[in-house]
């Protein structure tokens, strides 16, 4: 069976659960806690970043582009998550870029490095109390980010066109890794909510809501698919 | 004509410049220069970053693996930037995300920021004098990045393997900006020097070795092939 070496709360490993779920593709996961890295996620990746994929005992996978890409190339027979004609896929792939570049480092980058992995790093490699001031700038910035879903899920189906896409797994490995603690606004944002609740509905994303990071319990709403 | 919205020392505008020009595809570059985004380049790219690939009057193609993965399935007939079976292909994507997220975040983004945009953004809007200590840091870094691309042309053609590929138009797109001001120590790097000497001497980089930015002349060797 192919694994996922992933961190629970991780955007990135997020988009890919999601996606090889919507493929088909059952996977073995290992768990990997990015402060405190195993010895051998240097081996499967010099980057040291997650999620990496391996097909059985073949060559690991590394790096969220080359992932997406490798699965589309050879598990898209019935399902594709970077569908259409050449301009809607290079749509798709501005939007991944969009949520994975500028929200990321908006938003949920330092939402999960204040509130997660400077919980758990030793203070002489970082660790310590949270830095408010950090999470609540995240916070203000997140709502351009939901008023920009807003605006694409008023023109579009899904985010990036007619089709769901690695777009909306991308934005849901996101906005999911966030809502966790259960600040997200969402009665302000009706637009961007109705799609969030159409993504949290799938099928492929229920293994997501039963996650849970040692020490820290989600927020009341974050596995209610009526929040 | 398709056209190119890019800036001169932009690495990612560079490396689609090379790919470009790689697969014999005629461009008209159009000069966006960052600290002073025009207008029009938000219409174009919400992200607001650079480079923007028009196919003639077409929806503009944005986000760098947009672009990457757009010209390849367009543009490949002849040349292809990512060969190879699907691992192959991976390793190339892998390698393209290390030069974008862990170079640019160490070496490139530093060193552009610190020399060139803060040399032209208004001081109220981050302007300034050189961070010399940031640059230094920049260029410590950069030492464990040449150590990497010699380790992997010590074992490969080309750095993802026996072609060329995107993944050495990444490097050289990025580690050409840096070179621009001179500071490379390529003589204590003889094996990374003899991988970007190959790539330097394509006929695709010579537009690259002609390019000056407005008050900024090159070091002495920046257009020098036997450097």
């Amino acid at each position: 069976m192919p694994s996922l070496v992933h961190f629970t709360l991780d955007p990135f490993s997020r988009r890919m659960r999601l996606a090889l779920a919507e493929y088909g593709v059952p996977v073995e996961l290992i768990d990997e806690e990015p402060w405190e890295p195993s010895p051998d996620i240097f081996e499967l990746n010099p980057a040291g970043t997650l999620p990496v994929y391996l097909e059985d005992s073949q060559t690991p996978v590394c790096g969220i582009e080359a992932i997406g890409e490798y699965l589309e190339e050879t598990k898209s027979t019935r399902v594709s998550l970077i569908p259409g004609d050449v301009f809607e896929r290079a749509e798709v792939r501005r939007l991944v870029a969009w949520f994975d570049i500028k929200f990321y480092a908006e938003v949920s980058e330092p939402v999960l490095t204040e509130k997660v992995i400077r919980r758990y790093l030793p203070r002489e490699k970082g660790g310590g109390g949270v830095d408010t001031a950090r999470v609540r700038q995240a916070m203000t910035r997140l709502r351009a980010h939901l008023d920009y879903i807003a605006h694409l899920a008023d023109h579009r189906t899904w985010l990036a066109g007619s089709d769901l896409s690695l777009a909306d797994l991308a934005a849901a490995g996101h906005i999911s890794a966030v809502d966790y603690f259960g600040d997200i606004p969402w009665a302000e944002y009706p637009v961007a909510k109705s799609w969030y609740q159409r993504v949290k509905s799938r099928p492929s994303f229920r293994p997501l809501l039963a996650d849970t990071v040692r020490g820290m319990a989600p927020g009341p709403h974050y596995a209610d698919l009526d929040f």
